[in-house]
């Protein structure tokens, strides 16, 4: 197996790919090169700027080489890392047509000795009927069959791509026929318009529609994105590889890449990056430049942009914070947002492949982060398996008081006194978790989440239906309340109204000190 | 003057601050250098780092040398930019006092040649009772009053220190009483400790409290403020200068600064960063080097970090994008985020310095953005200045459905047409902005804003207030809705029953054409 997953956060994963020529770390963007111009030297791309392969397009070599024997692709462009090359369904894309037969440029991506290639697709395109995509999906399959067969040399990492354009559930079919086949990467093709438009929502559901219906365990290649500003999104919906030409094509444009967002050079005062391409430079010197010059500056400073990117994703990952990574960079453009609502939907599926326990407790920044994996695990499992207690009474501590325990200087082991309690379950409550019996109190990550929620009318609406639940489930004869923050003390007054005449109900106002509540529990002593 | 306002954005500003030594643009950093020890060569700071001035400890000097004549400052630490020097006032939070008079620290400020000189105050620090804070602040201003007594070099930039620490109140006053003596600089004393518990909450209470209260052509120094991750929104709040130590302490403790946060050099595996220091090092390769380089190494990166934050800040600035910048970096921790609702109060004080007219349309990514300064101008102005037309009918379009105007190949001039009937009043209508009259959509910002809202319960809700707000002012006698979205087509619903009785009330249903309202002008020609 080529491809090994080491760590995993929402969707994504650090990952090593094992190629002839040597092992890429996952997630990583392969830069686009030309095979026959080259902006930036290859050379220069693993030894400054650390990127470990790149990819060029076979079509390209094949025009020129067709007649003569096909060089070596690593010699040919003087790069001495891993080389994918494109088969030129690009140029179908762009010209809507080829030269090259399918079978024709596997065996060309063979004698050129790729490390990973691409068999010869259709690209679907957008702004295209059902009727023509379903032909591209169909034909591309065709050919990824008419690949298996012509296909000699199993060293190299063949790319099976998936199409269906804008339309959700051919990608889906297209993704579930194609992992029948076996490649060591799936591919998901011709975004590229998609991302032009900034349509970043559209985009998440192509993702999930062919994530959720790849084989889990071969990386996936999402064609044509380069951009910095998606690749958090892009990785926590299970993008392991991304190529760019922007990177150059920006470039030419005097476009400066941004984890924010594009910046017009001309437009710019100061540059917002501390790369070693931008360090002690400033907007103005650059735009004196020579044109050539000024292009290789800026291309220079958005691949930094990318890899850091890329090396900021990885260490998420490994924090665990990759929710809070994407939530953050979903502010900088009203269309990311719209993308992180649309990731919203899909919350269980992120949920399904997020490690248990991490090292960092999670971040709740606002109402969209509760559908975080770690809030939706522990509301799920608390639905499922909890059983409630068999005491008489249950006892609500707001979970903000919970922190006067371990700071009463006076009562030592609180938690541990009121566990004692047979008669009392006690539980603490929480806008971001509902209800936590204390005996799960210390459980990853209840105790370990910070969050920066404000008791709005619907975080209080549904902290009462969770407590109206599990009053449901367990059969209290009395709810004691503790409140301490004047909207604890409000919400008491609407929570009684609401249990009126099903269980007794009491409230224990306390302050900065637990008093009140050592005067209750020393009048009703425990039954043990 | 010494100090020049060039670009405003919310209370941030960027200037030019004139010294004896030379100009320094803020918002700038200075780092803090120890006198008698550096880790890293003040010249270096200036060369390699791109700081042009440098904080230093006067009182630290005045020990080593009091028996002596006093030495240039720039000479001691062999830096040729600005030197700002602290008077010991940190020493008297640290150890409770000092050794030195305040005359005399200012005499050997003046002998040391410092560009911008910190008169001695009481830090008011934390945890302290009202009377104590009350004095100190009281006491800092005797002292003020007497430092203007004893002050004889007036190229020196002074200080003026406001205290009041924790209580907001005082604090105001401080502001109110320094704003009285003439300094070049206000500064918000000791924060420091607020900063270390993360209360940034509590921090936007005490710089709001003092910039009302400053006078605003000077600029405003955070003291103790050196963290990358709230430099954005204390630029808002409209502070000017920072300071910081942290850069060598968090350091010296393995600690790494980013725009979201501290790590430990220890949990990483990958440096999310590319900046000159970072670039092509692994967290493993910095822990197996000697101690000492290991610590050079962190500050050199805190450093770095530190500088491009503030080199972003100011290009969000000059793009009038500082509040999308605020509420991307609020997404990083959630106690920034409730910093970030704590500003969200002062939202009438940041739309009063923000400029009128932008480089760029303003991003609304969530309804908190609806306190951005755009939004609540155009909704007072609205409000305040606009005197409806007295056409009978007012015609509701909504907001996405305008680009339909300019798309349509056959309507030439949509707009203009509308304009010319009399009998209606063409709106559009926006979950941003509520009603927009369409003789007004051109004007900044309207038609510049991109928003990600969606029609949630409350913001339909604020919506149909606008549209009743507007028909009471007005004297329509029918309305015109027209609805495109499913959401527009449910709300029209609850339109008609709200304005029932009072006028006449029409829905035009359209969906990707404008046939529906071609038909309905033409029905109804324009009584001109």
């Amino acid at each position: 197996m080529s491809f090994e997953i080491r760590q995993k956060d929402l969707l994504g994963r650090i990952g090593k790919l094992s190629t002839k020529k040597g092992v890429l770390e996952t997630p990583l963007l392969l830069p686009v090169v030309n095979p026959n111009h080259q902006l930036i030297k290859p050379k220069d791309l693993r030894d400054q700027f650390g990127f470990e392969g790149l990819i060029t397009n076979s079509y390209l070599v094949w025009k020129r080489f067709r007649q003569e024997k096909a060089p070596d692709i690593h010699d040919l462009i003087q790069f001495d890392g891993v080389v994918e090359t494109d088969s030129g369904a690009y140029q179908i894309l762009q010209y809507g047509d080829v030269e090259v037969q399918p079978s024709q440029i596997i065996r060309f991506q063979e004698e050129l000795g790729s490390d990973i290639a691409v068999i010869l697709d259709i690209p679907t395109g957008d702004d295209v009927s059902l009727e023509r995509a379903k032909w591209s999906v169909d034909e591309t399959l065709r050919r990824a069959d008419q690949a298996q067969a012509t296909i000699t040399r199993r060293d190299i990492l063949w790319v099976g791509p998936v199409q269906g354009g804008m339309y959700p559930e051919l990608v889906a079919y297209s993704a579930r026929e194609m992992s029948k086949r076996d490649f060591s990467i799936y591919a998901l093709g011709s975004p590229t318009t998609v991302m032009q438009h900034y349509r970043f929502d559209m985009l998440v559901e192509m993702i999930m529609a062919a994530k959720m219906n790849l084989r889990p365990d071969r990386p996936l290649h999402l064609f044509g994105a380069g951009h910095p500003m998606m690749f958090a999104m892009a990785v926590a919906l299970g993008c392991d590889i991304f190529d760019s030409a922007s990177y150059a094509l920006f470039a030419r444009n005097g476009r400066y890449m941004t984890v924010n967002g594009t910046l017009k050079l001309e437009e710019m005062e100061y540059f917002p990056c501390g790369c070693s391409t931008c360090h002690g430079t400033t907007p103005d010197g650059i735009r004196r430049m020579l044109p050539t010059e000024r292009e290789r500056f800026l291309a220079s400073h958005n691949l930094n942009s990318c890899f850091t990117e890329l090396q900021t994703i990885k260490q998420a990952v490994v924090d665990g914070r990759l929710w809070e990574l994407v939530e953050a960079r979903s502010r900088s453009h009203p269309t990311l947002q719209r993308a992180f609502q649309a990731m919203l939907r899909y919350a269980e599926a992120l949920e399904q492949e997020t490690p248990v326990r991490k090292r960092k407790g999670p971040f709740v920044i606002s109402s969209s982060s509760l559908n975080r994996p770690e809030v939706i695990r522990y509301r799920n499992r608390i639905a499922e398996r909890y059983s409630p207690s068999k005491a008489k009474s249950m006892l609500l501590i707001p979970e903000d008081a919970l922190r006067l325990f371990t700071d009463d200087p006076d009562q030592e082991n609180w938690i541990s006194r009121l566990e004692k309690r047979r008669d009392l379950h006690p539980c603490s409550y929480s806008l971001v978790y509902g209800i936590i019996p204390l005996e799960l109190v210390d459980i990853y990550p209840l105790s370990q989440t910070e969050h920066a929620l404000t008791p709005t009318k619907e975080a209080v609406k549904i902290l009462k239906r969770g407590i109206m639940d599990s009053l449901q489930l367990a059969s209290y004869s009395s709810l004691i309340f503790v409140a301490r923050l004047p909207w604890q003390k409000e919400f008491a007054k609407s929570l009684h109204a609401a249990v009126r005449g099903k269980v007794k109900f009491r409230v224990l106002m306390i302050d900065r000190s637990l008093v009140e509540l050592t005067k209750f529990l020393g009048k009703n002593q425990s039954s043990e």
